[in-house]
């Protein structure tokens, strides 16, 4: 194992984006290629509200293991992302504005009642990484946002295209997304490339984001199991209405 | 809510098995029904490799906060029947011998390498609970062994009748549980009838009970996903060679 330049981490980073992102999963192609019904973009939608839910979770607990105050400081904003100035703001509001506009209960989706079981275990994994493992690999681990604003891009337009209970207000989440991912994935990257400087570093690295799009890639094969596969939703997981099975 | 009494808590916890407990998964019905390609059995003994290979490490978490020296006698059993006197016995070395009856490497399988992302965040899941919650909470969710010598015996005598590829002496694993079981889940069972005695414990321990249905049937669930939906398998997990998929 011998050391990478920075810019053969970063083309090591972007390899395993091009071939692990969830963007080549089979859920993703149906959701943005129009096949899905509306149940299952309601699952999609819900169950992923877990994990917008969680983001801000596991970004103060990277702040809180960090001695860096600039790194911190950079790191909070992502809190302001997510969390908002107030209530109705941010990513998580408007997550649910999404939710909502797909007739989803919003205390029921704030409960997590209705679940995936393989959800919550996928994002806890995500959240315990970012306790567990070195800051280096935590913050490694936020990489996949360099490459989600193509897949927000190809999202959009799918479902709005597609889709007549999509609207782009509902939508609303993803618009703001992308200025905000490359900021953030720009500085993450930036500083794994100017701290990875051994092999076992850099190893550690490229680990940590194949871990993560492993997570993402496990969350759409659970909804895929689930809601594609007729017959298959999990004990006591959201199951659509009738009319939204369609 | 009110409380239950000892026979009705039990009543409860039989009631969450007989609806939530994986032997009403799909899997486990092509598993033992002879069903599967000798591909998908692979598959199915390489992932649940890691469930066993954990079982030792969530036990001697809960032995390690456990302050009451008969409980944490009574648990060291777990440690010798999984780990065993020496490296050739105990339920992991038996493991070992089911997928090497089945020709998958040692090596390979010890590695984990070729695991299912959601296999690894199910389990991890299980033994964080261990770990994190109260210990009442962690025996509780030992309880998925009342219900498994029945699981057990329809396994041996499906599998045995169904695959050329099986043998007794490779399902060895197998026909030492059920009593082990027995002994465990009813030392198991005494302790939560006894102690748990307030509403909030009791729900406590149907919670956990059910959480750990959904992780062993979220198991499956990627089981089936990735090895029956062909063309489903996540980037890295294992591929069953081609002579093996028929």
């Amino acid at each position: 194992m011998s050391t990478l330049s920075p810019d053969q981490l970063e083309a090591r980073l972007r390899e395993i984006g091009a071939t692990r992102y969830h963007r080549q999963h089979p859920f993703h192609k149906m959701l943005h290629g129009g096949e899905c019904t509306k149940g299952q973009v309601q699952a999609w939608a819900l169950n992923r509200y877990y994990y917008q839910a969680m983001i801000p979770v596991k970004d103060a607990s990277l702040i809180a293991r960090c001695s860096d105050s600039d790194v911190r400081r950079e790191w909070r904003s992502r809190l302001v992302d997510h969390d908002g100035e107030k209530k109705s703001e941010g990513g998580i509001a408007r997550w649910l504005k999404l939710t909502d506009g797909l007739q989803l209960n919003r205390d029921y989706v704030a409960s997590y009642r209705g679940l995936l079981p393989s959800t919550r275990f996928a994002v806890d994994a995500y959240v315990n990484f970012v306790r567990d493992r070195t800051l280096l690999e935590a913050i490694a681990s936020s990489l996949t946002e360099l490459f989600s604003p193509q897949i927000i891009s190809e999202r959009i337009e799918g479902m709005l295209k597609h889709y007549d209970f999509v609207t782009a207000e509902t939508l609303a989440y993803f618009s703001q997304r992308p200025p905000q991912a490359e900021r953030d994935s720009r500085f993450a990257l930036d500083y794994v490339k100017t701290r990875a400087v051994t092999p076992e570093a850099q190893q550690g690295v490229l680990l940590a984001l194949q871990f993560k799009c492993d997570v993402l890639w496990a969350m759409l094969d659970a909804l895929y199991h689930a809601y594609v596969i007729p017959g298959h939703i999990p004990p006591g997981a959201f199951a659509p209405e009738e009319k939204d099975q369609r």
